[in-house]
């Protein structure tokens, strides 16, 4: 990965906003930036060079995997280490202007770093430099994210041998997680979702004791992550033979699914894809039923900007990956979801793993 | 699960603390108090009542899961919502005093929140009330760890038989992992670590595609999240023969996690707890690679207060639960670690699924 590169933008982008130096906090940032993996660290990025602080337990692990960054390990808090680092070293009576990311630290520990700062530092709400960088993914991230949506489109197989009336759905969840760990899979990237029957109908479906009945949808939607990177999915089944009505309501989501693939291309608005695909939605009179948007980007993080929902104004690039994933969930009756992966290209995008979509019955 | 005197008992708490209302935004404590499990809700207490604040995924599961609660589902961010709610219903001309959760809410959220308050409610940094109550567990959270703990206990089987020369990590960690979820387990609680050969110096050795070598040490350090509570544990074997210096490391790690549950009884600290571990391992000439602390609270999350930890001057007190985890880390060459989950009784302290320790040989 091209860390010395990521954080040379980085520092330009500090420039640009008036900024000395950047403390990154949000831990997916600093993995972006340096390749960190651990769970506690706070990296610092400033014009004269980049300190990765961590604590002892990462003495180890951060040699091997940092190669761009200084490391120091505190004995207290990495954090807290990186604020008396700054108010020791700052530059005569000017005053230095750190950024911090306010969508990661709290309330709590930003006082925490003023106070070890005694003042002599100002600290101020930066932009979200490495979140926007990050949007746009680099051949070798393409590449991961390839791999991770490869492994985990391979479990929907495992789902099909697994999903039969009176198996509990928590039984094929388990089955399929097994294949991913099995596969490489350092976990998967979110709870996984698989949601029978009636349950089809809650969108965050994780799969639960219940056992899957005789006849109806079966929501599957899973995620691995893979060398760092997560992939998203989502197939739904049927069991047994499916009514008029459940082709129907398959048909419409497919539908709109493919409706909104065909509207991603460069210099389109994430609003622009979400509404293709409510248009299609809202002709089968089931626009009601879509409760939540049509996508999001993904990457080191399961849930990445851009977002795909009305009013989002940001404007898709080459390099954007992000999920194409409408539904449409009738309360207490069912529910109806389909999730591809694609990244935007310069005419338009490529779908991740693609495979024919048409109804699977079980 | 008794929200109704959880929530009760912090109204009290608010009252004491000069607080109108408490802003819930730590999702562990949102569950804690009303029993909601998704990932974006908002909780408001107050004297007048609670109010959960859900955005349109969470309808159906909010309404299963929340009875002492009213749930507003909102069109836009829990967080937003309950803030402008709170905007239009403040009494009069009198600022209400509302309470944050300082290590929760992010500089950002924050900031929003203040905005769409316009300055007619004040904000506060509350203590750390739910925490509080949190770190003593009531009977029904005593019997959740120890189902969760006998569950996490009986994945070391399924690794003994896994624990082969030739064998990858993750190949013996998926096969735990798969045990637990056919156990009921909605996860694990943290990523396995499954440490062998000289990774088993690394504290947090995730589990790697690393072959287990024909002889040294395997750290197997492994939880369970069973109907919402965890499990920790850690158990090192031996792969082949160990030579003396291995079983004396090993025995020595062990005393002192026997010493640490022995010091374990209401009315100490969480100090002596950590020092009655450090002192056998300084007898040995091991301090320095004891290089954690010696536990740490669980329950709906994997670490919570108290810390066992130098300094540390919390009290115990019975229904307190917390894992017992000294070990010794020999940088390049190998490490142990032994951890079991306490609950603190009247008179000392309960191991939860004890067994012999000895070094098991595999």
């Amino acid at each position: 990965m091209d860390y010395a590169g990521r954080l040379s933008r980085l520092r330009s982008a500090l420039d640009e906003n008036d900024l000395d130096s950047l403390l990154v906090t949000h831990l997916p940032n600093v993995h972006y930036l340096c390749g960190f993996t651990g769970s506690a660290a706070a990296l610092l990025v400033s014009g004269r060079g980049s300190i990765l602080f961590n604590d002892g337990r990462y003495r180890t692990q951060a040699k091997e995997e940092v190669s761009k960054a200084r490391v120091v390990i505190a004995r207290k808090s990495p954090l807290l280490a990186t604020a008396e680092w700054l108010e020791a070293r700052r530059r005569g009576s000017t005053s230095d202007s750190v950024g911090i990311e306010p969508e990661s630290i709290t309330t709590g520990m930003r006082d925490r770093v003023a106070a070890a700062l005694k003042g002599k530092v100002r600290l101020r709400s930066a932009p979200p430099l490495v979140e926007r960088a990050r949007m746009v993914k680099d051949a070798d991230e393409i590449q991961r994210v390839r791999q991770a949506v490869e492994l985990g489109a391979s479990l929907f197989q495992t789902a099909r041998k697994k999903i039969r009336p009176g198996a509990t759905e928590v039984a094929v969840a388990a089955a399929m997680e097994y294949e991913a760990r099995c596969g490489g899979a350092e976990g998967m990237s979110f709870p996984t979702i698989l949601a029978s029957g009636t349950r089809s109908a809650i969108v965050h479906g994780r799969a639960s004791e219940a056992q899957i009945p005789r006849r109806g949808f079966v929501v599957c939607d899973f995620g691995v992550i893979l060398a760092g990177y997560c992939s998203d999915r989502t197939r739904t089944v049927h069991v047994g033979r499916p009514s008029l009505e459940a082709r129907e309501l398959y048909q419409a989501v497919l539908e709109a699914q493919m409706a909104a693939i065909s509207a991603v291309r460069p210099g389109v608005t994430a609003d622009a894809v979400d509404s293709a695909a409510r248009r299609v939605l809202r002709k089968r009179k089931l626009a009601r039923f879509f409760t939540h948007s049509t996508g999001h980007g993904l990457g080191l993080e399961i849930h990445e900007a851009p977002r795909l929902a009305a009013g989002q104004a940001q404007i898709l690039e080459p390099g954007m990956v992000i999920t194409i994933e409408p539904g449409a969930y009738v309360p207490g009756k069912w529910g109806v979801r389909i999730e591809d992966v694609v990244v935007v290209t310069p005419s338009g995008c490529e779908v991740l793993a693609p495979t024919d979509k048409e109804l699977v019955i079980v």
